[in-house]
């Protein structure tokens, strides 16, 4: 089954904000093993639309249209639609009934403009919205779907995850159409060509449809993909070819998966039963935000400081202001004191240090921007580790923050 | 002047990651008075590439496509411009010379896949690439121009920012066409429908040629355009329907631009001179983070802690075990602790605390998930507010750094 992403909405055009909803429908249908083929952002111009909605919903099994449905005089997107199958506006009460339940539960009264979002498409049915006004339009016609979602990214997963996401299954079986499953594999420590050579000719890979090499500041994603009849034929030509790949590339494998690296991490701490306590300076509290993003982080991270001023070093983490002065705060020494005082302190099984120049300011010669120096301590040992990073402030705090983690990583497995 | 933009990548339609790199170039055009008028995507597959650069080619004077410059055999963006062109692939020594000395400043020599890269369409300029191994593309035809960038972020900025910007100016001044000028206004406090009550209908307000509204949350933006002969006119324009939009919606307007409230929120601390220091529970490090995003932070930012236990906010806050087991670690009486004592400990002039129950799970009936405690403490007082944040553990978190920073933004304009 194809399908396509039409996001309406001139602020995705001119940058205003980044397209997370076309990533996030992209992902759940690429779930389902469906095909996207085209993922269209237009403005909030009818003329545009309604030629947009024809060229996409000829091309593909599903469409998907997101924005647009809001209760204001921008939101053109049910007046696109009903231009397109050429039929007019109902007032649908189910609509109705919910938006007066959202209304009454926040103590207000619905307002007219509101009370119109109870009018849709007549040959469009309502796909039920509990979490705002908008509800989402389904129209089937010629075996095809095309749908419009609201813009407002966790209305929208609500209306796909309660209603429409079944809907499509249940089309996606009777269709018998084939499925196309991705795997991803994260790399680090290896340039994309020397991974390609390594790897040799994609067409000598077993099964394989795709291909796809990834690069990024925290390693090189592949992407492989296989098509099949079901799921489990799929899961098992795409092992097939990740086999081949592990004896060419497996020492640079850092996981099977596009999960993020916290997600690991916190399975192997509360695992583990370890804790750990944080001592940041350039990345003031990003490793911390990090370390606590999952549930359940509360049974490892104990707490940690941000001593972002060299007094504070001292003061709080109790170093030696004169062994600052010798070395410089960003140094082996105070990254390895950091981390040792920060675990005595919080009584955790780790701490954790991070001292940097962040920069655009405050390097030197001996010490460029980008100079991070890292410190692990466990009970058995406090180990130090220095990297240069390339990039601006913002990507040298980030790659900071994934190198502590990696390194974190390291420790738990041992490795 | 019309410009569209083409992401070529499988990895953007399935969703594996998000498309910044179009967010951006839209922005970058959108600042020059060009109106960005299509946005597309589509995988790495030849069929599809070819009659999709036409396509968006006829509609558009400009067309920008990044993605598929890489040395792996998913990169076929240039295999398509040659199709697309009817030209073959030449050999660019100059190219070839920044590729060798990129090799030779990380002491390797150059592969045989990277040294393809040196070959480009011969119809093609090439935009020198300083930051990665790919050139950009220019071509020129008929009063138009297409143009193809490498998918890495930094290095699509960098040929942007260093030739390509420059190129596009000088068409745009010789054009004459009519520039688009966007401004958004930040409202809080006040829901969409209600917000568009109070505005009316857009067609009155003088001068717009459209105005959005984007909900989100964070409160609503407006975002306002215009169409004019050049910058000067169109910016005494847009100040018509500002002077306009005040008098209507003037005390939920919080600021009149896109910038992230950390940027006024460093400028004044900056400017007063005023120091500050953080205790952070639920979001254990992310408001530390925020406030050093941007350089100059050191002069404002003294420190803070990230007491994510129970026993470190009574340890490191000094706060008395009896307060915290009487009224609960998530309670008026610990946050106005936290923000008051840390203040001390930091000797800043401000002190800020947030402590909340960010989920999923520790919500009681009394204290649901979502339920934040904030403290905010100077010489003269300390206050604490509380908040009940809806949705998941993320957005609890965002919205809690946000409302933070926005009490902090008060404090600092005495509002």
């Amino acid at each position: 089954m194809k399908a396509s992403i039409l996001t309406i909405g001139t602020e995705i055009c001119i940058g205003q904000i980044v397209n997370s909803n076309a990533a996030t429908i992209g992902a759940k249908l690429t779930q389902l093993g469906i095909s996207v083929i085209a993922n269209s952002s237009i403005p909030d111009n009818l003329p545009q639309i309604v030629p947009e909605i024809r060229r996409l919903g000829d091309s593909s099994d599903l469409l998907i249209i997101t924005g647009g449905l809001g209760p204001t005089q921008d939101d053109i997107t049910k007046t696109a639609l009903c231009q397109f199958f050429e039929c007019e506006m109902i007032f649908e009460d189910s609509v109705y009934q919910t938006i007066d339940y959202l209304f009454k539960s926040k103590g207000k009264t619905v307002t007219e403009r509101n009370r119109a979002q109870a009018y849709i498409p007549a040959k469009a049915v309502a796909l039920p919205n509990l979490s705002g006004t908008a509800p989402g339009l389904l129209f089937e016609s010629n075996g095809k779907m095309i749908v419009a979602l609201p813009g407002v990214p966790y209305e929208m997963e609500y209306i796909y995850e309660n209603s429409l996401k079944a809907k499509i299954k249940s089309v996606l079986e009777n269709s018998k159409s084939e499925i196309e499953l991705h795997k991803t594999i994260r790399t680090y420590g290896i340039f994309e060509s020397y991974l390609a050579d390594l790897i040799g000719n994609s067409e000598d890979i077993p099964n394989l449809s795709g291909l796809a090499y990834l690069p990024s500041a925290n390693g090189v994603r592949l992407r492989l993909t296989v098509q099949s009849r079901d799921f489990v034929s799929a899961e098992i030509k795409i092992n097939e070819a990740i086999a081949y790949l592990e004896l060419r590339i497996g020492k640079y494998i850092q996981s099977y998966d596009e999960s993020p690296m916290i997600e690991r991490i916190s399975k192997l701490l509360i695992m583990s039963g370890k804790t750990v306590a944080l001592a940041e300076s350039c990345t003031a509290g990003l490793l911390g935000g990090e370390l606590t993003r999952l549930a359940g982080s509360s049974s490892f991270f104990l707490g940690g400081f941000m001593t972002y001023s060299n007094d504070s070093k001292a003061k709080l983490l109790g170093i030696d202001s004169a062994i600052i002065d010798e070395h410089g705060a960003v140094s082996e020494e105070v990254a390895e004191l950091m981390a040792k005082n920060v675990r005595v302190i919080f009584k955790s099984d780790i701490g954790i240090s991070i001292t940097g120049i962040a920069g655009p300011d405050g390097g030197t010669d001996s010490k460029p921007v980008g100079t991070v120096w890292f410190g692990l301590a466990s009970q058995e040992r406090v180990l130090s580790f220095k990297q240069i990073f390339p990039g601006n402030r913002d990507a040298i705090r980030n790659r900071a923050v994934f190198y502590a983690l990696n390194m974190l990583n390291n420790l738990l497995l041992e490795k």
